[in-house]
C-alpha cells in the first residue's frame, strides 16, 4: 500500500429549481467546522462502509441533511487539490440536478435555503466555482434539449414552455424562432383540451412528445 | 475526522492518437499487482505530498510511467465504488486526450503499447468502461469542433482534413456536405502555397482559421 496519505474524499451537490421569478439554488447551513453556520452546497464525506459509489453518497447526503429524495443526479466534475479544503488535500466529486419545486418542498424546510442564482453569496471551499460550472452545464444542456420542460405540469401552453426555457437560460428568447425550433424538433404534441383565458381566445395545450420523453430518459441516464 | 476509511484515490488516463489506419489507444503493462503484467490504461495513485491536483497527478503518471509530456488532458468522469478495485473502495478520476502521434513517439517506447480502438482487449478494473466513455466523449466533441484538425500538420488539403475527421469519428463522411459544413463554419483559411500532386492538378492548401485556433484554446481550457 502507498506510503502517502489518502486524500479527503467528499461529494457536493448543486440543486437547481424554479421559484417565482427564476432559477434558484438550494443551499444549507453547515452544521460543523470548517465554516460552521455558513451557507454552502449540500456536501459531505464518502462513507466507504455504506455508500455503493459517489452517486449513492450524493443521494445519502441529500436525504440525511435535507430530507430530499432524488433518484438521479448528474455528475459534474471532480474538484481537487491541496488548498481547496482547510482540512488537507481533498477531492470533491460534484453533482448537479434540475429538480421540480415539489421535490425540494417535500424536504426538510429548516435545512434548505433557496437562493436566486443572481444572489448567491460567497460560499466556503470552491463552492462558487462548482455553482458556476453547474450553471454553465445546465444551461448548455437546456439549450439543446427538452430538459426545462420537465419543470412544467404534464400539459402546458407554448407561452408557459417559452417562459420556463427563458428562466432556466436566464435570457429572453424570440417568440417566433423559439416556436419554430420547438415545432421543427417535434418536442411537443398538441392535446385536445383547451384553456379558457378570460377574455382571450383559449390557448392550445401541449404535452411533451413520446420521442422527447424517451430523449429525456437517455439524457438523464448517460454518464 | 471521520470514523470510516478514506477511499483509495487514483487517476487513469486514456490517450488517443492516429496511427496508420485509424484511431489508436495508448496502453501500458502494469508493473505491480493487482493485474501485474496486464495491459491497462496509464494510471496510479494520487500523491498528496507532491500533486497539486488530480490533473497534475495525471501528468506526473504519464511522465513517470510512459515518458510522455502532456500539458493538457481533459477530465472525463470519476468512477467509484466498492467493487471496481480488488484493493478496496476506490475512486478514479479519469482523464482523456487526443494527442499528436509525435507526443507518444517521444515517450518511452518500451512502456507504451498502441492498440487500434477496434482491438482493445479486456482490461483490468473498469478500464474498458473508461475507454468506452472517453471514445464517446471524444467523438461527440470532434463532431462539432475543429479538434481533429489538430492532428494535421499546419497546412493541409481538404482531403486530408476529411480523412482525419473520418478516422477520429470512425465512419465515412459525405464529401460535399463535409466541405459545406467546414466552409460555412469558417474553420479553415486558404493559404497561398499549392501542392503539386503528380499528374493531378495542384490541391489547394488550408490552415485553421484564427477564430478556430481560438475556439480550440477555449475548448481545451474549459473544465
Amino acid at each position: 500500500m502507498p506510503r502517502y496519505e489518502r486524500p479527503i474524499a467528499t461529494v457536493d451537490a448543486a440543486l437547481f429549481t424554479l421559484v417565482d421569478g427564476g432559477l434558484t439554488l438550494a443551499l444549507t447551513r453547515r452544521e460543523r467546522e470548517p465554516y460552521k453556520g455558513q451557507l454552502a452546497l449540500f456536501g459531505g464525506y464518502v462513507h466507504t462502509d455504506e455508500d455503493e459509489d459517489t452517486a449513492a453518497t450524493a443521494r445519502r447526503i441529500l436525504r440525511e441533511k435535507g430530507g430530499i429524495a432524488l433518484s438521479y443526479l448528474e455528475q459534474l466534475y471532480t474538484f481537487s487539490g491541496k488548498v481547496r479544503d482547510p482540512r488537507g488535500w481533498s477531492l470533491s466529486v460534484a453533482y448537479y440536478a434540475l429538480v421540480r419545486p415539489h421535490e425540494l418542498q417535500s424536504g426538510d424546510a429548516r435545512q434548505i435555503e433557496l437562493i436566486p442564482i443572481g444572489k448567491v453569496p460567497a460560499l466556503p471551499f470552491d463552492h462558487n466555482r462548482i455553482v458556476e460550472l453547474a450553471l454553465a452545464r445546465l444551461r448548455g444542456k437546456a439549450s439543446y434539449s427538452s430538459l426545462p420542460a420537465f419543470l412544467l405540469p404534464p400539459t402546458f401552453t407554448l407561452s408557459q414552455l417559452q417562459d420556463v426555457y427563458e428562466r432556466v437560460l436566464g435570457h429572453a428568447l424570440d417568440k417566433s424562432s423559439f416556436r419554430r425550433k420547438i415545432e421543427s424538433q417535434g418536442v411537443i404534441t398538441p392535446v385536445e383540451q383547451m384553456v379558457r383565458g378570460g377574455r382571450h381566445r383559449p390557448a392550445q395545450l401541449y404535452r411533451l412528445s413520446d420521442r422527447h420523453l424517451a430523449e429525456f430518459d437517455r439524457l438523464i441516464s448517460t454518464a
